[in-house]
């Protein structure tokens, strides 16, 4: 299966293909709507106010209730757009934005209009995608869940140090602001309106969970390790700065004692007793949840003045971004987080 | 430039072939051969005491000193073998390591003496075709270097916060031990020292820097960026568990305002006064030094008692390692992180 | 530069994506439009009655008269369908089309109408991919072009005994009937019309060139030689039975001294005084015209009775399509192969 | 399943690596020296009276009698080379053969003595990982088999004509001119001796057919065909100049009755009554034998006087080719192509 984005934020469509999907799989329209719901903006005060319908259309690969197996295609219509005046935009790039990197990479011929492009609106298609990923691995007793494991230096219980199960996955990712601890969740949205009140942005960590998959799945090699395939789903999405499996970074200060997950038999079968590999060694799955956390940057739309270039001029500048922008993005992004994810996995074992 | 690793542990040989290579480089042999050195164990009380000699043999590819634009293949002979008795590995898998995940995958056909394919034997041919990759780099200006950040715990200053420089890379890659603060260092290997003589073994950070990589290089989508490229080849790598780019996970603890680099134009041209990026933002460069990360964990192989399970009766047992082992694989995994970046950098210029 | 082509013969639209192309190239619609002209059916006797728009709507990668570098997608949308009763067609698979292969592959779930995703209409948006590729290869210099050297088993003249320039190309192009000859061209187009009389089809041979490609381009391996990336392009537009290079299989009847074109200096410029290898040796250019034909099979709608199976009762039954068919097509491949051409060639300079 | 072939004719070694290799595959090695002898030359006045043992050296991915599922590496040893001057060859590109592009593509880098990496003695790997590739289709109960069917103008009934086998296509494989009708053979190799006789060498037609592949593989699409798929990796075979599939290129003579394979049920199950079509349809098989055929130009190295250039005077020289060479290297490709298509039918199956 492999998918293909397209579109930007002002074109009249975004949306995605995808390729290599197998026959016969009778879609839920219902829940796909419901995962594009968990990443659309407007919801409350922790998001843009802005309001994007993000409806999928589906204009091929699927017949009768059911893919076809050829490729599938959906648009999503542009629609809350305000066509107002991007001409600073083009002339004074954002720091931090793809703006400036759009106009260096595409020699400026980039459409520059609410990033393009690069715009987080792009997230919109892969979340379909992934979606239909996640139906295909559901058959397969697959299932793919996150949760916010920090924000703002805010952080909570790691999935590594709970019992995970497809209830606790779905039961987080029906919350308007996805934790396991809600308690902890407020803290962290008090810290995102804190920002927000500082004309700022926070960022944080998703921390995700694949379950059902069988061991013995991936490669030491190159292009075929598990790390590896996820990784490359996971920093295609924007803003992730970050990907690290089981303890990750921690591991720094960890003993090989303490990382080194013992294999032991219980009620008859082999398995670990610990997860501090986050259920990859060797680039293969050994049995236990894959669990991986990935960090996203601040939203780099802030209100406060920021130095940057006049491309015209040449000149330094002060300046101001107007409009309807989120204080965080770590929370609509958990939906993109999984979609990625289950992407990864389908190309893993080789859907 | 692809390339493709073969070879086990205990087997004849192991070595690399690497296609798209340009033709006409005329490759140092020497440079090679100092770049092999600074991965080659037996060199200090710090490594394992075997010796290699890693010696690679060119087969093709390379012809009147120059190469020749065809597969370049290296061999390199495995000679230090203790052809012992392996059978326990075979039944009692290392906690940690690839035996148990060679068993579930290869279905009890891998090749398990001495850790066979996934043994950190096999970054000696990787090694190889970075140092290739590194003198075709250098053609274009462009210069790969890393250092230890961290190791048990115990930090040194990050690339992001010191001026860098063709020349501070090379100073620190001649190092035995490759960090910038040679105090700092001295207080990792004690940690590393304390925990050999607990009978354990510890982990750390590598960080690495690309300079002279031109700015508009990527591409925000999937296959195509910066990160996704890097953490490919990165994971490929034994015992890496995390890969991050600029101020990575510490970015879930900043604020817009402190990640925002700001663009500015000094000495006539346009470039950003600071790098919490890491030299990429939206997938493409952005024309400061592109600066990462990745985390190795400790060390799998540790002598004292672990739990695991004997394949063959199906029972609970104690495994106690013999052997000659790395407490710390740190020090000598800096060329290898350099070889891998180089290895993805080549694939993101296209070459 | 890649692509994928999505939607079905009977869908709301088909379209396809190009990732990788070029920011800045400013697309001449226009001439995109005659591309899709030459293709379009409803133009003579010769095809199909159904007449079909084929207006391409560009929804991303293109933003004030030029490519944005950014994935480029074009939309057609599907008017002329009659919405019949295909429920024939779903039980009672027509002999040499997609429908039997479709209902194997994807466990009869494809869309069956009009032959769904295996319809002919696909290669629509395939021209219109081609027809990008060629404006970025034509700002390089390379032109390509088709003829029909044969339908019916009426032959003209190969491209391998005419001096070849991009006038010649272009005026071939411009006709409604793409021969050389336009007397050889009458005696083709009377064949599919006593085909059509006989209500049968006929299938022909399509040669086509590519004419100022640079000299050493391609290599001898796998995935990157010349014949194998065109033939990999070529083989994916419908009905393409064959693949062949300069003198192609009538080489089994010639000798090496009639195969080895002669290398000669003349006019200061090293050259070959023959292109009996169709511009191809060891699976790199050689500086002459890249010649290469493809031969197209026999349309398999036709009107005559056929012996088929009911899948539904699974017993034999005749079957007599009915509908508007072409009984060539030949002459509207022209364009498709020149498209796949492009694309390949794309490929091959690695744009 | 991937591979990449390395080496030269005069350098110390040749190669091939394999990845993907299923794990367990207790490997025939009687087998995989029966397939390199096939190829081997100097048995008979047919071919060069070079001999070369080539003898596969297996240095990793097999263990203990059974493939280990990680690369599977073998070399075989340059012995049989003439180390004479090749400073002619160097200087006096050989029409039609690989020296001029070697010249041109890797300026003038390339290893030139004996044709380098375009030696036809780079089949020798490729038939290596073909036989690789044929004992893992074998446990799928598929076979690959070719014969001659055609040589210099000669030809022999075609493998659509007659009932195909696995015991057929082995009784060919085992003969040292491998057709099916012994007497045509006979002529077809005096017209060999004729051509060596007149200082001069011929081509022909290699008729390879895929039994016992499931219906219903493959796609439509671009990559995932049959067709393409089998195509890419026929054309990485040197001096093959063309691929058609069933009638091929004879199909621009026939009528869509004549190709339209009638479905009908015998025996209660669903088969086509004819194979026009070779097997697949809309780039999916349709259980009937998968049958093509490639076209194989005559041998360039003629030992009479041929015009070229002296690259260092930049003068119009005469040539005459010294040494021992192959009037035709028909015969002996015949498993070079089978190998070819295994590995291919690996590919389309996901192996």
């Amino acid at each position: 299966m492999k998918h293909m984005i397209f579109g930007e934020s002002h074109g009249p469509a975004i949306g995605v293909t995808l390729s290599g999907v197998p026959a016969g799989i009778p879609l839920d329209l219902a829940e796909i709507a419901f995962e594009m719901g968990r990443r659309a903006p407007g919801k409350s005060q922790l998001s843009t106010a802005r309001r994007e319908a993000d409806e999928p259309q589906i204009i091929s690969g699927f017949f009768e209730g059911k893919t076809t197996g050829t490729p599938l295609c959906a648009l999503i219509q542009n629609t809350d757009q305000h066509s107002g005046d991007y001409s600073q935009l083009k002339r004074m790039p954002r720091p931090g934005h793809g703006d400036y990197l759009g106009y260096l990479r595409y020699d400026g011929c980039n459409d520059y209009r609410g990033g393009g492009h690069f715009s987080g609106r792009l997230t919109a298609p892969l979340v379909f995608a992934g979606a239909v990923a996640k139906q295909i691995l559901a058959r397969e007793g697959i299932s793919v869940g996150a949760h916010i494991r920090a924000v703002a230096g805010v952080e909570e219980t790691s999935f590594l140090d709970v019992p995970l199960n497809p209830g606790l996955l779905r039961e987080i990712a029906e919350k308007p602001f996805p934790v396991c601890d809600d308690g902890r969740g407020a803290s962290m949205q008090q810290a995102i309106l804190d920002a927000k009140a500082d004309c700022d942005s926070v960022g944080g960590i998703i921390e995700c969970a694949v379950l059902g998959l069988p061991a013995g799945v991936g490669s030491p090699d190159y292009g075929e390790n598990v790390e590896g395939l996820l990784a490359q789903q996971l920093f295609a999405v924007p803003a992730v700065k970050g990907v690290e499996f089981g303890r990750g970074f921690a591991m720094a200060g960890l003993r090989g004692s303490q990382c080194n997950d013992p294999i032991q038999v219980r009620n008859g079968e082999i398995t670990l007793t610990r997860n501090a590999s986050g259920g990859v060694n060797g680039g293969i799955t050994n049995g236990m949840p894959v669990v991986f956390s990935v960090v996203m940057r601040p939203t780099p739309s802030i209100a406060r003045e920021q130095d940057t270039v006049d491309l015209e001029t040449g000149e330094n500048v002060k300046l101001t971004i107007q409009g309807r922008h989120d204080p965080c993005i770590v929370h609509r992004a958990v939906p993109v987080i999984e979609a990625a994810a289950a992407l990864a996995i389908c190309e893993l074992l080789g859907i």
